[in-house]
Protein backbone atom coordinates (compact mmCIF):
# COMPACT_ATOMS: atom_id res chain seq x y z
CA UNK A 1 0.00 0.00 0.00
CA UNK A 2 0.68 3.94 -0.49
CA UNK A 3 2.46 5.31 2.87
CA UNK A 4 4.35 8.92 3.31
CA UNK A 5 6.94 8.35 5.42
CA UNK A 6 8.39 11.78 7.37
CA UNK A 7 11.70 11.89 8.66
CA UNK A 8 14.07 9.76 6.86
CA UNK A 9 16.39 9.38 10.09
CA UNK A 10 18.17 6.37 11.31
CA UNK A 11 15.26 4.22 12.06
CA UNK A 12 12.92 6.31 9.40
CA UNK A 13 15.29 4.97 6.68
CA UNK A 14 15.95 1.57 7.70
CA UNK A 15 11.57 1.35 8.22
CA UNK A 16 11.46 2.96 4.81
CA UNK A 17 13.68 0.25 2.88
CA UNK A 18 11.85 -2.74 4.70
CA UNK A 19 8.98 -1.38 3.53
CA UNK A 20 9.65 -0.86 -0.12
CA UNK A 21 11.81 -4.52 -0.01
CA UNK A 22 7.90 -5.62 0.78
CA UNK A 23 6.64 -3.93 -2.06
CA UNK A 24 5.22 -0.83 -0.67
CA UNK A 25 5.15 2.14 -2.35
CA UNK A 26 6.49 5.05 0.18
CA UNK A 27 6.39 8.37 -0.40
CA UNK A 28 9.14 10.56 1.88
CA UNK A 29 10.05 13.83 3.58
CA UNK A 30 13.22 14.84 5.48
CA UNK A 31 14.48 18.33 5.36
CA UNK A 32 18.10 17.06 5.52
CA UNK A 33 17.77 14.08 3.29
CA UNK A 34 16.76 13.59 -0.83
CA UNK A 35 13.37 12.64 -0.48
CA UNK A 36 10.04 12.62 -2.54
CA UNK A 37 8.64 15.22 -1.86
CA UNK A 38 10.52 18.31 -0.90
CA UNK A 39 7.54 19.84 1.32
CA UNK A 40 4.64 18.23 3.51
CA UNK A 41 2.64 20.18 1.12
CA UNK A 42 4.04 18.09 -1.50
CA UNK A 43 3.91 15.12 0.46
CA UNK A 44 0.17 14.91 0.75
CA UNK A 45 -0.24 15.91 -3.17
CA UNK A 46 1.74 12.85 -3.60
CA UNK A 47 -0.58 10.23 -1.69
CA UNK A 48 -3.52 9.17 -2.95
CA UNK A 49 -6.52 9.59 -0.10
CA UNK A 50 -7.38 8.26 2.37
CA UNK A 51 -3.94 9.06 2.99
CA UNK A 52 -1.65 7.32 5.79
CA UNK A 53 1.53 9.57 6.76
CA UNK A 54 4.19 7.74 9.37
CA UNK A 55 5.80 10.29 11.28
CA UNK A 56 9.53 9.03 12.61
CA UNK A 57 10.56 12.10 14.11
CA UNK A 58 11.98 13.03 17.61
CA UNK A 59 9.79 13.60 20.26
CA UNK A 60 8.75 16.41 21.65
CA UNK A 61 8.87 19.85 19.49
CA UNK A 62 9.90 18.34 16.04
CA UNK A 63 6.89 15.81 16.57
CA UNK A 64 4.27 18.58 18.07
CA UNK A 65 5.44 20.96 15.18
CA UNK A 66 4.92 17.71 12.10
CA UNK A 67 1.76 17.18 13.77
CA UNK A 68 0.22 19.89 13.51
CA UNK A 69 1.16 21.28 10.33
CA UNK A 70 0.26 17.95 8.86
CA UNK A 71 -3.23 18.49 10.69
CA UNK A 72 -3.26 21.62 8.54
CA UNK A 73 -2.62 19.81 5.18
CA UNK A 74 -4.39 16.58 5.81
CA UNK A 75 -8.34 15.77 5.34
CA UNK A 76 -10.84 14.51 6.98
CA UNK A 77 -10.49 10.67 6.52
CA UNK A 78 -6.32 10.51 6.82
CA UNK A 79 -4.53 9.48 9.16
CA UNK A 80 -1.66 10.20 11.26
CA UNK A 81 1.26 7.95 13.17
CA UNK A 82 3.39 8.54 15.11
CA UNK A 83 6.23 6.02 15.44
CA UNK A 84 9.18 8.50 17.68
CA UNK A 85 9.50 7.82 21.11
CA UNK A 86 6.27 10.36 22.58
CA UNK A 87 4.80 10.70 25.38
CA UNK A 88 1.95 8.79 26.17
CA UNK A 89 -0.25 11.77 27.09
CA UNK A 90 0.46 13.74 24.53
CA UNK A 91 -0.79 10.99 22.21
CA UNK A 92 -4.02 10.99 23.67
CA UNK A 93 -4.00 14.92 23.19
CA UNK A 94 -3.07 14.80 19.67
CA UNK A 95 -6.11 11.93 18.95
CA UNK A 96 -7.65 14.03 20.20
CA UNK A 97 -7.17 17.30 18.27
CA UNK A 98 -6.96 15.09 15.56
CA UNK A 99 -10.39 13.56 15.63
CA UNK A 100 -12.17 17.14 16.00
CA UNK A 101 -10.83 17.48 11.92
CA UNK A 102 -12.36 13.82 11.30
CA UNK A 103 -8.54 12.70 11.05
CA UNK A 104 -7.51 9.47 12.73
CA UNK A 105 -4.53 9.29 14.70
CA UNK A 106 -2.46 5.99 16.07
CA UNK A 107 0.62 6.26 18.68
CA UNK A 108 2.91 2.98 17.63
CA UNK A 109 6.06 2.40 19.70
CA UNK A 110 8.62 1.08 17.71
CA UNK A 111 11.37 -0.89 19.04
CA UNK A 112 14.50 -2.56 17.30
CA UNK A 113 16.87 0.37 16.83
CA UNK A 114 19.36 -0.04 13.86
CA UNK A 115 19.21 -3.46 13.68
CA UNK A 116 15.14 -3.35 12.69
CA UNK A 117 15.84 -2.90 9.18
CA UNK A 118 17.25 -6.55 9.30
CA UNK A 119 15.30 -8.44 11.88
CA UNK A 120 12.21 -6.37 11.82
CA UNK A 121 10.93 -3.32 14.63
CA UNK A 122 8.97 -4.73 17.36
CA UNK A 123 5.58 -2.68 17.55
CA UNK A 124 2.95 -1.58 20.01
CA UNK A 125 -0.04 0.10 18.53
CA UNK A 126 -2.74 2.06 20.02
CA UNK A 127 -5.66 3.67 18.34
CA UNK A 128 -8.77 2.63 16.72
CA UNK A 129 -9.74 -0.06 15.36
CA UNK A 130 -10.44 0.98 11.74
CA UNK A 131 -7.07 3.22 10.68
CA UNK A 132 -5.33 0.54 12.49
CA UNK A 133 -6.63 -2.18 10.35
CA UNK A 134 -5.89 -0.57 6.83
CA UNK A 135 -2.59 -0.14 7.91
CA UNK A 136 -2.06 -3.85 8.83
CA UNK A 137 -0.06 -4.45 5.80
CA UNK A 138 2.59 -2.08 6.74
CA UNK A 139 2.59 -3.56 10.17
CA UNK A 140 3.13 -6.61 9.21
CA UNK A 141 6.01 -5.73 7.01
CA UNK A 142 7.28 -3.75 9.78
CA UNK A 143 7.64 -6.22 12.05
CA UNK A 144 8.94 -10.05 12.51
CA UNK A 145 6.23 -12.65 12.22
CA UNK A 146 4.18 -12.16 15.56
CA UNK A 147 6.21 -9.17 16.59
CA UNK A 148 2.98 -6.76 16.65
CA UNK A 149 0.14 -5.64 18.24
CA UNK A 150 -2.43 -3.37 18.79
CA UNK A 151 -2.45 -3.48 22.45
CA UNK A 152 -5.29 -0.83 23.30
CA UNK A 153 -6.86 2.67 22.89
CA UNK A 154 -4.99 6.07 21.69
CA UNK A 155 -1.85 5.97 24.38
CA UNK A 156 -1.61 2.30 25.06
CA UNK A 157 0.74 2.05 22.49
CA UNK A 158 3.41 4.75 23.45
CA UNK A 159 2.27 3.39 27.25
CA UNK A 160 3.59 0.61 26.44
CA UNK A 161 6.20 1.43 24.77
CA UNK A 162 7.37 3.63 27.34
CA UNK A 163 7.12 0.67 30.01
CA UNK A 164 9.25 -1.16 27.37
CA UNK A 165 12.30 1.36 27.63
CA UNK A 166 12.32 1.20 31.40
CA UNK A 167 12.20 -2.16 31.63
CA UNK A 168 15.23 -1.89 29.19
CA UNK A 169 16.94 0.82 31.83
CA UNK A 170 17.30 -2.25 34.18
CA UNK A 171 18.56 -4.61 32.28
CA UNK A 172 21.03 -2.49 31.04
CA UNK A 173 21.57 -1.60 34.93
CA UNK A 174 21.84 -5.63 35.54
CA UNK A 175 24.40 -6.24 32.62
CA UNK A 176 26.11 -3.21 34.04
CA UNK A 177 26.56 -3.82 37.50
CA UNK A 178 27.52 -7.74 37.03
CA UNK A 179 30.45 -6.45 34.88
CA UNK A 180 31.66 -3.93 36.75
CA UNK A 181 32.14 -6.70 39.84
CA UNK A 182 33.85 -9.10 37.44
CA UNK A 183 36.02 -6.13 36.25
CA UNK A 184 36.85 -5.38 39.70
CA UNK A 185 37.51 -9.67 40.25
CA UNK A 186 40.06 -10.97 41.44
CA UNK A 187 40.34 -13.32 38.94
CA UNK A 188 41.47 -10.58 35.25
CA UNK A 189 38.53 -12.18 34.05
CA UNK A 190 38.60 -12.32 29.96
CA UNK A 191 34.84 -10.10 30.05
CA UNK A 192 34.19 -10.28 26.73
CA UNK A 193 35.01 -14.19 26.54
CA UNK A 194 32.29 -14.34 29.52
CA UNK A 195 29.77 -12.17 27.68
CA UNK A 196 30.24 -14.81 24.50
CA UNK A 197 29.36 -17.65 26.54
CA UNK A 198 26.58 -16.60 27.87
CA UNK A 199 24.63 -16.10 24.99
CA UNK A 200 24.51 -19.42 24.47
CA UNK A 201 22.00 -21.55 26.89
CA UNK A 202 22.54 -19.54 29.85
CA UNK A 203 19.51 -17.82 31.37
CA UNK A 204 20.99 -14.32 31.20
CA UNK A 205 20.82 -14.59 27.33
CA UNK A 206 19.64 -12.24 25.51
CA UNK A 207 19.85 -9.44 22.51
CA UNK A 208 21.25 -6.66 24.98
CA UNK A 209 23.39 -9.57 25.90
CA UNK A 210 24.87 -10.37 22.42
CA UNK A 211 25.30 -6.11 21.57
CA UNK A 212 27.36 -5.89 24.82
CA UNK A 213 29.49 -8.79 23.14
CA UNK A 214 30.02 -7.25 20.22
CA UNK A 215 31.07 -4.28 21.85
CA UNK A 216 33.59 -5.58 23.60
CA UNK A 217 34.60 -6.88 20.51
CA UNK A 218 34.91 -3.82 19.08
CA UNK A 219 36.17 -2.12 21.98
CA UNK A 220 38.04 -4.11 23.77
CA UNK A 221 36.67 -6.11 26.99
CA UNK A 222 37.94 -2.66 28.98
CA UNK A 223 35.73 -0.52 26.81
CA UNK A 224 39.12 1.61 27.40
CA UNK A 225 37.79 4.12 24.83
CA UNK A 226 33.97 4.48 25.68
CA UNK A 227 33.54 7.34 27.99
CA UNK A 228 31.57 6.34 31.11
CA UNK A 229 28.80 8.99 30.69
CA UNK A 230 25.25 7.87 30.06
CA UNK A 231 22.69 9.84 28.74
CA UNK A 232 19.03 9.15 28.34
CA UNK A 233 16.15 10.19 26.16
CA UNK A 234 12.92 10.92 28.37
CA UNK A 235 11.54 7.32 28.66
CA UNK A 236 13.09 6.08 31.60
CA UNK A 237 12.03 9.30 33.50
CA UNK A 238 8.38 8.88 32.48
CA UNK A 239 8.63 5.47 33.52
CA UNK A 240 9.15 6.14 36.78
CA UNK A 241 7.06 9.14 37.10
CA UNK A 242 3.81 6.47 35.54
CA UNK A 243 4.97 4.21 38.75
CA UNK A 244 4.38 7.39 41.06
CA UNK A 245 1.21 8.02 39.53
CA UNK A 246 0.27 4.30 39.57
CA UNK A 247 2.03 3.61 43.48
CA UNK A 248 4.14 1.42 42.00
CA UNK A 249 7.60 0.63 43.28
CA UNK A 250 10.03 0.66 40.58
CA UNK A 251 13.38 0.46 42.55
CA UNK A 252 15.44 -1.57 39.93
CA UNK A 253 14.63 1.01 36.99
CA UNK A 254 15.22 3.94 39.41
CA UNK A 255 18.04 3.12 40.13
CA UNK A 256 19.16 2.20 36.65
CA UNK A 257 17.90 5.79 35.87
CA UNK A 258 19.58 7.68 38.73
CA UNK A 259 22.94 5.41 37.92
CA UNK A 260 22.24 7.08 34.27
CA UNK A 261 22.28 10.97 36.39
CA UNK A 262 25.28 9.83 38.58
CA UNK A 263 27.31 9.10 35.55
CA UNK A 264 27.19 12.76 34.27
CA UNK A 265 28.36 14.68 37.52
CA UNK A 266 31.33 16.36 37.54
CA UNK A 267 31.28 17.70 41.14
CA UNK A 268 29.50 14.77 43.51
CA UNK A 269 27.93 17.04 45.70
CA UNK A 270 26.46 14.53 47.56
CA UNK A 271 29.67 12.94 48.33
CA UNK A 272 30.75 16.36 49.37
CA UNK A 273 28.15 16.86 52.07
CA UNK A 274 28.49 13.39 53.24
CA UNK A 275 32.36 13.30 53.45
CA UNK A 276 31.55 16.64 55.36
CA UNK A 277 29.12 15.39 57.87
CA UNK A 278 31.22 12.27 58.63
CA UNK A 279 34.03 14.96 59.13
CA UNK A 280 31.77 16.93 61.61
CA UNK A 281 30.54 14.01 63.75
CA UNK A 282 33.63 11.89 64.14
CA UNK A 283 36.60 13.71 62.94
CA UNK A 284 37.23 11.51 60.37
CA UNK A 285 39.81 12.78 57.54
CA UNK A 286 38.54 14.37 54.15
CA UNK A 287 40.12 14.64 51.22
CA UNK A 288 41.18 17.97 50.02
CA UNK A 289 40.09 19.46 46.86
CA UNK A 290 42.99 22.19 45.52
CA UNK A 291 41.50 24.89 44.26
CA UNK A 292 37.32 25.23 44.88
CA UNK A 293 35.13 24.89 42.11
CA UNK A 294 32.25 27.16 41.37
CA UNK A 295 28.72 25.27 41.11
CA UNK A 296 28.31 24.48 37.51
CA UNK B 1 34.72 -40.60 27.62
CA UNK B 2 33.83 -41.95 31.32
CA UNK B 3 32.22 -39.61 33.97
CA UNK B 4 30.90 -40.66 36.99
CA UNK B 5 27.86 -38.17 38.37
CA UNK B 6 27.06 -37.39 41.84
CA UNK B 7 23.28 -36.33 41.92
CA UNK B 8 20.08 -36.59 39.79
CA UNK B 9 18.24 -34.27 40.30
CA UNK B 10 16.81 -32.11 37.62
CA UNK B 11 19.86 -30.75 36.83
CA UNK B 12 21.92 -34.22 37.03
CA UNK B 13 19.26 -36.34 35.03
CA UNK B 14 19.58 -33.76 32.26
CA UNK B 15 23.27 -33.48 32.52
CA UNK B 16 23.60 -37.35 32.41
CA UNK B 17 20.94 -37.57 29.89
CA UNK B 18 22.83 -35.28 27.40
CA UNK B 19 26.16 -36.80 28.29
CA UNK B 20 25.21 -40.30 27.07
CA UNK B 21 23.10 -38.62 24.32
CA UNK B 22 26.57 -37.97 23.32
CA UNK B 23 28.11 -41.05 23.60
CA UNK B 24 29.85 -40.81 26.75
CA UNK B 25 29.82 -43.27 29.54
CA UNK B 26 28.32 -42.08 32.46
CA UNK B 27 28.36 -44.24 36.06
CA UNK B 28 25.77 -42.50 38.44
CA UNK B 29 25.04 -42.06 42.08
CA UNK B 30 22.26 -40.84 44.02
CA UNK B 31 21.07 -42.66 47.01
CA UNK B 32 17.34 -41.12 45.94
CA UNK B 33 17.04 -42.71 42.33
CA UNK B 34 17.76 -45.69 40.37
CA UNK B 35 22.11 -45.38 39.19
CA UNK B 36 24.80 -47.22 38.76
CA UNK B 37 26.04 -47.43 41.77
CA UNK B 38 24.83 -48.06 45.45
CA UNK B 39 27.63 -45.96 46.95
CA UNK B 40 30.09 -43.66 46.41
CA UNK B 41 32.53 -46.01 47.22
CA UNK B 42 30.74 -48.48 44.16
CA UNK B 43 30.94 -45.13 41.78
CA UNK B 44 34.91 -45.25 42.55
CA UNK B 45 35.27 -48.88 41.64
CA UNK B 46 33.03 -48.23 38.43
CA UNK B 47 35.47 -45.85 37.13
CA UNK B 48 38.65 -46.48 34.83
CA UNK B 49 41.46 -44.66 36.67
CA UNK B 50 42.34 -41.45 36.33
CA UNK B 51 38.31 -40.87 37.78
CA UNK B 52 36.45 -37.82 37.21
CA UNK B 53 33.45 -37.24 39.26
CA UNK B 54 30.94 -34.82 38.46
CA UNK B 55 28.98 -33.54 41.56
CA UNK B 56 25.82 -32.11 41.02
CA UNK B 57 24.04 -31.61 44.52
CA UNK B 58 22.81 -28.79 46.40
CA UNK B 59 25.23 -26.42 47.47
CA UNK B 60 26.16 -26.14 50.84
CA UNK B 61 26.13 -29.01 53.62
CA UNK B 62 25.14 -31.70 51.06
CA UNK B 63 28.09 -30.76 48.44
CA UNK B 64 30.74 -30.51 51.64
CA UNK B 65 29.26 -34.01 52.37
CA UNK B 66 29.58 -35.17 49.63
CA UNK B 67 33.13 -33.71 48.66
CA UNK B 68 34.51 -34.98 51.88
CA UNK B 69 33.64 -38.85 51.21
CA UNK B 70 35.05 -38.12 47.90
CA UNK B 71 38.35 -37.14 48.93
CA UNK B 72 38.46 -40.04 51.25
CA UNK B 73 37.61 -42.67 48.46
CA UNK B 74 39.25 -41.00 45.72
CA UNK B 75 42.93 -41.93 44.53
CA UNK B 76 45.85 -39.25 43.52
CA UNK B 77 45.20 -38.46 39.83
CA UNK B 78 41.52 -38.20 40.26
CA UNK B 79 39.16 -35.25 39.69
CA UNK B 80 36.35 -33.72 41.15
CA UNK B 81 33.67 -31.20 39.71
CA UNK B 82 31.56 -29.63 41.46
CA UNK B 83 29.26 -28.48 39.03
CA UNK B 84 26.65 -26.59 41.53
CA UNK B 85 25.79 -23.26 42.92
CA UNK B 86 28.88 -23.39 45.42
CA UNK B 87 30.57 -20.12 47.25
CA UNK B 88 33.83 -19.37 45.44
CA UNK B 89 35.28 -19.25 48.77
CA UNK B 90 34.50 -22.49 49.28
CA UNK B 91 35.38 -24.00 46.04
CA UNK B 92 38.97 -22.12 46.41
CA UNK B 93 39.35 -23.81 49.81
CA UNK B 94 38.18 -27.35 48.31
CA UNK B 95 40.70 -26.79 45.81
CA UNK B 96 43.40 -26.41 48.04
CA UNK B 97 42.15 -29.56 50.31
CA UNK B 98 41.70 -31.48 47.02
CA UNK B 99 45.44 -30.75 45.96
CA UNK B 100 46.61 -31.98 49.55
CA UNK B 101 45.67 -35.25 48.40
CA UNK B 102 47.38 -34.84 45.12
CA UNK B 103 43.03 -34.85 43.77
CA UNK B 104 42.49 -31.75 41.53
CA UNK B 105 39.42 -30.15 41.63
CA UNK B 106 37.31 -27.61 39.12
CA UNK B 107 34.63 -25.54 39.66
CA UNK B 108 32.15 -24.96 37.22
CA UNK B 109 29.32 -22.85 36.88
CA UNK B 110 26.28 -24.19 35.19
CA UNK B 111 23.85 -22.31 33.55
CA UNK B 112 20.72 -23.37 31.68
CA UNK B 113 18.11 -25.32 34.45
CA UNK B 114 15.89 -27.80 33.16
CA UNK B 115 16.12 -26.91 29.56
CA UNK B 116 19.93 -27.62 29.49
CA UNK B 117 19.04 -30.98 28.09
CA UNK B 118 17.60 -29.57 24.95
CA UNK B 119 19.94 -26.64 24.48
CA UNK B 120 22.67 -27.45 26.09
CA UNK B 121 24.04 -25.96 29.39
CA UNK B 122 26.92 -22.82 29.54
CA UNK B 123 29.23 -23.65 31.14
CA UNK B 124 31.86 -21.46 33.36
CA UNK B 125 35.06 -23.68 34.49
CA UNK B 126 37.33 -22.55 37.05
CA UNK B 127 40.27 -24.70 37.59
CA UNK B 128 43.55 -25.76 36.58
CA UNK B 129 44.54 -26.38 32.80
CA UNK B 130 45.49 -30.71 33.22
CA UNK B 131 41.95 -31.40 34.45
CA UNK B 132 39.80 -29.51 32.19
CA UNK B 133 41.62 -30.32 29.18
CA UNK B 134 41.39 -34.18 29.94
CA UNK B 135 37.65 -33.19 30.47
CA UNK B 136 36.75 -31.28 27.55
CA UNK B 137 34.82 -33.78 25.76
CA UNK B 138 32.69 -33.76 28.60
CA UNK B 139 32.01 -30.02 28.51
CA UNK B 140 31.79 -29.93 24.63
CA UNK B 141 28.84 -32.15 25.15
CA UNK B 142 27.05 -30.09 27.71
CA UNK B 143 27.24 -26.86 26.33
CA UNK B 144 25.95 -25.45 23.14
CA UNK B 145 28.22 -24.36 20.90
CA UNK B 146 30.57 -21.63 22.00
CA UNK B 147 28.72 -21.82 25.54
CA UNK B 148 31.59 -23.15 27.72
CA UNK B 149 35.24 -21.18 28.93
CA UNK B 150 37.94 -22.11 30.57
CA UNK B 151 37.66 -18.78 32.46
CA UNK B 152 40.23 -18.55 35.18
CA UNK B 153 41.97 -20.35 38.03
CA UNK B 154 40.24 -21.96 40.88
CA UNK B 155 37.15 -19.95 42.27
CA UNK B 156 36.53 -18.38 38.91
CA UNK B 157 33.99 -20.35 37.24
CA UNK B 158 31.70 -19.92 40.58
CA UNK B 159 32.26 -16.48 40.72
CA UNK B 160 31.45 -16.28 37.33
CA UNK B 161 27.98 -18.14 38.01
CA UNK B 162 27.95 -15.88 40.86
CA UNK B 163 27.67 -12.82 39.02
CA UNK B 164 25.73 -14.14 36.53
CA UNK B 165 22.98 -15.30 38.59
CA UNK B 166 23.34 -11.70 39.94
CA UNK B 167 22.52 -10.25 37.28
CA UNK B 168 19.66 -12.66 36.50
CA UNK B 169 17.99 -11.14 39.79
CA UNK B 170 18.55 -7.59 38.40
CA UNK B 171 17.03 -9.08 34.55
CA UNK B 172 13.98 -10.45 36.48
CA UNK B 173 13.20 -7.41 38.93
CA UNK B 174 13.48 -4.97 35.74
CA UNK B 175 11.02 -7.32 33.71
CA UNK B 176 8.70 -7.82 37.12
CA UNK B 177 8.51 -4.16 37.96
CA UNK B 178 7.55 -2.88 34.00
CA UNK B 179 4.60 -5.78 34.24
CA UNK B 180 3.57 -4.34 37.54
CA UNK B 181 3.28 -1.21 36.12
CA UNK B 182 1.22 -1.95 32.90
CA UNK B 183 -0.80 -4.47 35.18
CA UNK B 184 -2.23 -1.35 36.71
CA UNK B 185 -2.05 0.77 33.57
CA UNK B 186 -5.75 2.54 32.43
CA UNK B 187 -5.49 0.44 29.52
CA UNK B 188 -6.35 -3.35 30.09
CA UNK B 189 -3.30 -4.49 28.60
CA UNK B 190 -2.61 -8.08 27.25
CA UNK B 191 0.16 -8.59 29.18
CA UNK B 192 0.74 -11.74 27.50
CA UNK B 193 0.22 -10.54 24.62
CA UNK B 194 2.84 -7.82 25.12
CA UNK B 195 5.28 -10.26 26.44
CA UNK B 196 4.60 -12.30 23.25
CA UNK B 197 5.52 -9.19 20.62
CA UNK B 198 8.56 -8.33 22.39
CA UNK B 199 9.80 -11.29 21.95
CA UNK B 200 10.36 -10.30 18.55
CA UNK B 201 12.48 -7.48 17.17
CA UNK B 202 12.35 -5.56 20.87
CA UNK B 203 15.69 -4.79 22.36
CA UNK B 204 14.39 -6.23 25.68
CA UNK B 205 14.05 -9.87 23.78
CA UNK B 206 15.96 -12.35 26.08
CA UNK B 207 14.85 -16.12 27.65
CA UNK B 208 13.83 -15.08 30.70
CA UNK B 209 11.32 -12.91 28.31
CA UNK B 210 10.51 -16.13 26.42
CA UNK B 211 9.48 -17.90 30.05
CA UNK B 212 7.59 -14.86 31.48
CA UNK B 213 5.33 -15.29 28.45
CA UNK B 214 5.18 -19.13 28.35
CA UNK B 215 4.10 -18.80 32.42
CA UNK B 216 1.32 -16.37 31.47
CA UNK B 217 0.16 -18.55 28.41
CA UNK B 218 0.16 -21.06 31.32
CA UNK B 219 -1.45 -19.19 34.14
CA UNK B 220 -3.06 -16.71 32.51
CA UNK B 221 -1.99 -12.88 32.14
CA UNK B 222 -2.50 -12.13 35.78
CA UNK B 223 -0.86 -15.20 36.88
CA UNK B 224 -3.80 -15.48 39.64
CA UNK B 225 -2.84 -18.92 40.62
CA UNK B 226 1.03 -17.65 41.59
CA UNK B 227 1.72 -16.37 44.79
CA UNK B 228 3.24 -13.06 44.84
CA UNK B 229 6.36 -14.89 47.25
CA UNK B 230 9.74 -14.88 45.50
CA UNK B 231 12.41 -17.44 47.36
CA UNK B 232 16.46 -16.75 46.89
CA UNK B 233 19.25 -19.46 46.69
CA UNK B 234 22.11 -17.42 47.68
CA UNK B 235 24.00 -16.13 44.85
CA UNK B 236 22.08 -13.01 44.95
CA UNK B 237 23.21 -12.68 48.65
CA UNK B 238 26.82 -12.96 47.43
CA UNK B 239 26.34 -10.85 45.09
CA UNK B 240 25.98 -8.15 46.72
CA UNK B 241 28.96 -9.37 49.44
CA UNK B 242 31.08 -9.55 46.64
CA UNK B 243 30.17 -6.15 45.82
CA UNK B 244 30.66 -5.03 49.21
CA UNK B 245 33.84 -6.37 49.58
CA UNK B 246 35.01 -5.02 46.12
CA UNK B 247 33.38 -1.28 46.86
CA UNK B 248 31.11 -1.91 43.92
CA UNK B 249 27.70 -0.01 44.14
CA UNK B 250 25.01 -2.61 42.38
CA UNK B 251 21.92 -0.96 43.28
CA UNK B 252 19.89 -2.51 40.77
CA UNK B 253 20.60 -6.15 41.83
CA UNK B 254 20.13 -5.06 45.87
CA UNK B 255 16.77 -3.33 44.79
CA UNK B 256 16.34 -7.16 43.23
CA UNK B 257 16.92 -9.34 46.44
CA UNK B 258 15.82 -6.74 48.28
CA UNK B 259 12.19 -6.87 46.66
CA UNK B 260 12.61 -10.74 47.10
CA UNK B 261 12.95 -10.31 50.63
CA UNK B 262 9.81 -7.63 50.97
CA UNK B 263 7.90 -10.69 49.01
CA UNK B 264 8.10 -12.84 51.96
CA UNK B 265 7.29 -10.99 54.80
CA UNK B 266 4.14 -11.33 56.72
CA UNK B 267 4.33 -8.09 58.45
CA UNK B 268 6.05 -5.30 57.07
CA UNK B 269 7.35 -3.69 60.36
CA UNK B 270 9.13 -0.90 58.33
CA UNK B 271 5.49 0.07 57.15
CA UNK B 272 4.09 0.00 60.47
CA UNK B 273 7.33 2.44 61.66
CA UNK B 274 6.80 4.58 59.18
CA UNK B 275 2.90 4.99 59.60
CA UNK B 276 3.78 5.95 63.28
CA UNK B 277 5.79 8.63 62.74
CA UNK B 278 4.16 9.97 60.47
CA UNK B 279 1.22 10.07 63.16
CA UNK B 280 3.69 10.98 66.07
CA UNK B 281 5.16 14.59 64.19
CA UNK B 282 2.10 15.24 61.69
CA UNK B 283 -1.16 13.50 63.00
CA UNK B 284 -1.59 11.76 59.87
CA UNK B 285 -4.18 8.67 60.56
CA UNK B 286 -3.12 5.30 60.76
CA UNK B 287 -5.06 2.33 60.11
CA UNK B 288 -5.72 0.21 62.98
CA UNK B 289 -5.20 -3.52 63.31
CA UNK B 290 -7.82 -5.44 64.39
CA UNK B 291 -5.78 -7.89 66.86
CA UNK B 292 -2.08 -6.96 67.63
CA UNK B 293 0.15 -9.66 66.39
CA UNK B 294 3.28 -11.47 67.91
CA UNK B 295 6.34 -11.06 66.63
CA UNK B 296 7.37 -13.65 64.32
Amino acid sequence: MQLGMVGLGRMGSGMTKRLEEHGHEIKTYDPNVPSTAKTLGTLAKQLETPRHVWMMVPAGKVTEDTFQKLLGILEPGDTIVDGGNSNFRDSQRRYKEARKRKISFADVGVSGGIWGLEVGFCLMAGGDKAPLKRLRPILEALAPEDGWAHVGPSGAGHFTKMVHNGIEYGLMQAYAEGFELMYHSEFELDLSEIAGIWRYGSVVRSWLLELLHAAMEQHGDHLDDIAPYVEDSGEGRWTINEAINANVPVPAISAALFARFASRREIDFSAKVQAALRNQFGGHAVKAVKAAKARP
